[in-house]
């Protein structure tokens, strides 16, 4: 069986997420120079505040292939922009993609290091919205924690499934292919069918 | 004497603010995942700030109790929100106290670390209002920066009377208390008479 | 040739970021100890950021006179602020010497400690601007990133040009000075003239 390019993916990720950053935020007028900060925000924030909260070094300090392709990601959708239009639901759903892989990529890194389910799991929603969460603090949006949005709560589900088939033994490979299929699908079930928390678990 | 259960006290610090955390955001329509991230952050954020600012471990990565604790108590206030309406009053009196007790704690903490004065009470305050203005930038509300309450300022006062009482050789337990009574007892007054910052020492 | 006396620039530019700050928030009847907490934000927080993101220890825990700085010319700039309202305009330029100062001495420090010229520009950029954006967070308005003020687009072109000599070998201060002065000069004629980012570089 072939060795699933998990680093392949991350750069992918990396690259979506980039671009879903900078698609966020360009109805506000800003210029190339902000929208490419929020872009390498996206990408690079969640797993750098991760890498800063376990005490390892932060992860793009060693490797600037993540940094270089978050910032041509990043450019190329400032200036491609009207382009993306019309393939603005392709990009939800591949932001879905980036949201699984870095979920699951973070949730093996922390456990790799030794630390337990509890720690690894949080580490896995972190690195998957801390950098969104950043980017609209930065932009003056209304984060995703404060809308009924189906985003977080499957990242939540997929991390618990990876530490509770690790702990049952499963095969590592076959962990993260289910567990990031399983955010994927919950998260493009929500887009394709305008999915929303249900009202007992929402306020108000 | 008995010894203070600081152990106990700071469990109870963290569930308070977690409580708060969600009753602060409630009102915004957001979902059950939203409203416990948004606890946890309140409860734990001042905290692991504090820890990385001086380099130390994040406490809850070794105790996941802080995690558990807060966890509960976010997910519970989340369901029994419509109780706590009437018992808001009180819940600013236990806010107060969550602030005095971290106060406190994380001043001590850094103090046998081994930082000096300055250091110790800059991590006080951190440690107090942190938690709050993390989740009061993630749910887009202003920040107690922005206002006149009188919450911070008894913090400060606090924490620079313990180191003050520390560098006198005073003993430690006597010190925790006075500090903490001080923060207490200030926060308690401004909440009971509607005491805000007096003209002079505000702009405009 | 005498040595350019970085230090005490250094601590000029944590100054004029201190009352910048404070300045920058004092239309929103705040009292002293939010200016006073978001002007040391504006001076600390960039250099606080870089730190902990590349494992330093964080610079002012080791050298507390830039705390003392930070909060003197915040705690004046609060009660001096009607004096200042005719000088903003010298404030805008001291503010820029600030960014040039904190951009140069950050590339430099970054640098020194084996980092490569990626992270070094990276770390410029963000120790001048981190602290503008912590505090506008925390104050509630628009950050810098989402308006077309050329501001960080000098900073990032000076850390550039700063990396691109020292691999050319040339002289270290000289470096230094010609970094400094390319970002302050780009800044001050923006000012000077409202020169804002172009229309093709700015998105709608």
């Amino acid at each position: 069986m072939p060795v699933v390019p998990l680093y392949e993916l991350q750069m992918i990720g990396t690259a979506v997420f980039a671009v879903t950053g900078v698609l966020a935020v360009n109805r506000r007028g800003l210029d190339v120079f902000g929208a490419v900060v929020l872009g390498c925000v996206t990408s690079l924030g969640g797993g750098t505040i991760r890498d800063l909260v376990i005490g390892a070094p932060v992860f793009w300090l060693g490797d600037h292939n993540y940094v270089w392709v978050a910032f041509a990601a990043a450019l190329i959708a400032f200036f491609a922009i009207r382009s993306f239009a019309s393939t603005y639901t392709l990009l939800l759903y591949l932001d879905g993609l980036g949201a699984a892989l870095f979920a699951v990529a973070a949730t093996e890194k922390v456990v790799g290091l030794g630390f337990g389910p509890v720690v690894a799991v949080i580490m896995g929603v972190l690195t998957s919205i801390g950098g969104g969460l950043v980017r609209d603090v930065l932009a003056g949006r209304p984060t995703l924690l404060m809308s009924r949005e189906i985003y977080a709560t499957p990242v939540l589900a997929g991390c618990t499934l990876y530490v509770l088939l690790r702990r049952m033994g499963v095969q590592h490979q076959a962990i993260g292919i289910a567990a990031g299929a399983m955010i994927f699908a919950i998260r493009a079930a929500a887009i394709r069918w305008h999915i929303e928390m249900p009202h007992w678990l929402t306020s108000e």
